[in-house]
């Protein structure tokens, strides 16, 4: 039995946007029409699709198919890159028998280059006529450029009605990649659910995830995430018990994704988990963990397996968060280094050796002036990041 | 004849803070109380001699001598390291007959630990014994840490009452220096000059200067810039002609200190002018040029040598700068790569090969909102950063 959500059919194709042979179209529909959301990138120069997108969703939030390209970003690609984007729209949309209107488009790639809008001709009836062909596996494939794996995450629920499924996929290493623009992200649910409920659930869920990963700060022009529910499953969440569920859930799914992309970060050996407590407000939380997770001085000390909580502190010190210096505390992979305006009595090193060998550090910063919190995941920054980003174009 | 001011003395010692035989004590002596003005780190965690200092400037714009060790940054050290900073002070009055309140202290080093007291009062007295036989270049190279080679410009300025000197000196990798407590600088200049001219001279002076200059933004808890100015050339500066003439030797002075920070960034290999023009304000323009000139991708690129337009663009949009995209123009080393929303025609490949290759890349962003502008130098991101910053604890 699939897992994916009921009423989706799959299909990719190899249109040779970037490689021969390698699939880089990839194309989702839904029975009927499905209940649509979107979050988009806040970057000043968004692709042409986002721009595209964002319209069609105000219009109306609904939609029957998403198709993605990779290997061509359609950013900084002006008028003419709007215009591509709304061919592609038909010429899919044609090929299925469906409207322009029915198809969200997205694509990620190279920044500044035209569609290639033969290869999009050709390929358009190739990919309507695969329909039920794929899986959202290979969905997920067909999406990724430089990312080192795949990005899936499944949930069922039990809701009072029935169960209904989530399916999300993603791709991105990161924030980080370079010239690609970068992340996208398709979740869709068999759930019949109101399209301002869905849209909401799908903001919140997004703002406790997605938003709170970072590999670099470098928010690309293209980032966008999908969010398609068709009512398929026949289960309706629209009491609060059914919609709580589903929300969990979908953050679930989202984190899931979310915690790949730091994973996948390019070069990225390390995810820390960055948890700041007792701030003055959310918002000074954030600001320290940010702070934390973008310093090249502690990406690098993870990287390096440095107890170096001389840069933690310091990078607290300058984030712009109310505190009293003296009601620090700082603890990394449950070691606590930091207290009282001064390190610790304990032998880090040796405490620390082995922790910061793992994947995953934990970096516990409290605050002690009030109840804000935040939590961020953040990569480190070793000798991969700088040879996949300074070597990238030659 | 010495390029130094009139009425300035110079000592170095070896106290063995860091390593035998390494002079890691600093010492400059004015012969007449000096007009003293500073600047200090905004870190919320500031090191024990900084605030020592702020407080003694605070009561009393004046000073004698200014004393700086190097290993140690006396920085997250508690109230131990603030007795200990008052002890040194003591120490070096005594040994030169002066008193504690007269001596401006500073200390760059490994955050933490707690200054190694009984070195300081066998190194005191020789430190003392010394004074008159170090050169400016001395001081210069005896407060470095991690630096490649130690930093010192001079002017000589004619002002309508005769000719006054500057000298500056300082320390820092830029701010990046891992662990190490990072900028520290001194000026100093034999003009009469009025108090409070003269910290507001120096302030503007830094604004224009030090801070408009970047590694990797890691702020660290002991950046320090001491000014003094001991009238011992018997030149005033008071007319507006001899304030405007002082005032921009001083920050000639400073921005040749500040270049040399950036270039000496650990691992740097290149010195990007971010030059923003247009901008709505001069904040917008900051933000831009520090969104830019933060950005790991863009200075990946730089490091690549990579005419890398999307994530100068990229870096552009995300800023938070009010902006119309289609009015924005990105030049690199002279060759206008992005203009109308989209790159323009030339062959940037071709062109920039060779200017990619020289130490200093001009990147200029034209935003065409309005009359704001902010310049600021940023160093590059390469392996030879990682290296340092990885490695540097093990």
């Amino acid at each position: 039995m699939s897992t994916a959500p009921k009423g989706f059919r799959f299909a990719t194709a190899c249109a040779g946007f970037r490689k021969e042979g390698r699939a880089d179209l990839a194309l989702l529909v839904s029975d009927v029409p499905a209940v649509a959301a979107g979050t988009f990138t806040q970057n000043r120069f968004p692709a042409a699709p986002v721009l595209v997108a964002k319209a069609m969703l105000a219009e109306r939030p609904a939609a029957r198919a998403v198709v993605i390209n990779s290997g061509q970003a359609n950013a900084c690609t002006g008028d003419e890159g709007m215009r591509n984007c709304r061919t592609t729209q038909e010429l899919v949309a044609s090929a299925l028998g469906l409207e322009a209107s029915d198809i969200l488009p997205a694509s990620t790639g190279v920044i500044g280059a035209q569609l290639k809008m033969d290869l999009w001709e050709k390929a358009a009836p190739a990919l309507a006529a695969n329909l039920g062909k794929a899986t959202p596996e290979d969905f997920a494939r067909a999406i990724m450029t430089t990312d080192a794996f795949h990005k899936i995450s499944h949930r069922e629920v039990s809701l009072p009605g029935g169960v209904v499924k989530l399916v999300g996929m993603a791709k991105g290493a990161g924030m980080i990649c370079p010239n690609m623009a970068t992340m996208l992200s398709v979740v869709l649910c068999d759930a019949q659910v109101e399209a301002s409920v869905w849209q909401k659930m799908l903001r919140d869920a997004v703002e406790l995830t997605f938003n709170r990963v970072t590999v670099d700060g470098d928010t690309s022009t293209n980032d966008t995430l999908y969010g398609l529910a068709n009512g398929a499953s026949g289960v309706s969440a629209s009491d609060e018990e059914s919609l709580k569920a589903l929300s969990a859930a979908l953050t679930s799914v989202l984190g899931d994704l979310a915690y790949m992309l730091v994973k996948d970060g390019e070069g990225a050996s390390k995810v820390a988990r960055i948890h700041v407590t007792g701030a003055a407000s959310d918002a000074d939380a954030e600001r320290v963990a940010r702070t934390v997770g973008h310093s090249q001085l502690v990406k690098t000390a993870l990287y390096g397996r440095d107890a170096n909580w001389g840069r933690i502190v310091a990078a607290v010190g300058r984030s712009g968060a109310d505190f009293n210096p003296d009601d620090v505390v700082v603890t990394l992979c449950g070691v606590e280094l930091f207290r009282k305006g001064q390190p610790t009595d304990l032998d880090f090193d040796a405490l620390l050796e082995e922790p910061l060998k793992q994947r995953d550090l934990p970096i516990d910063i409290v605050l002690g002036s009030g109840s804000g919190s935040y939590t961020l995941l953040a990569s480190d920054l070793g000798h991969e990041y700088v040879n996949v980003n300074a070597d990238y174009r030659s």
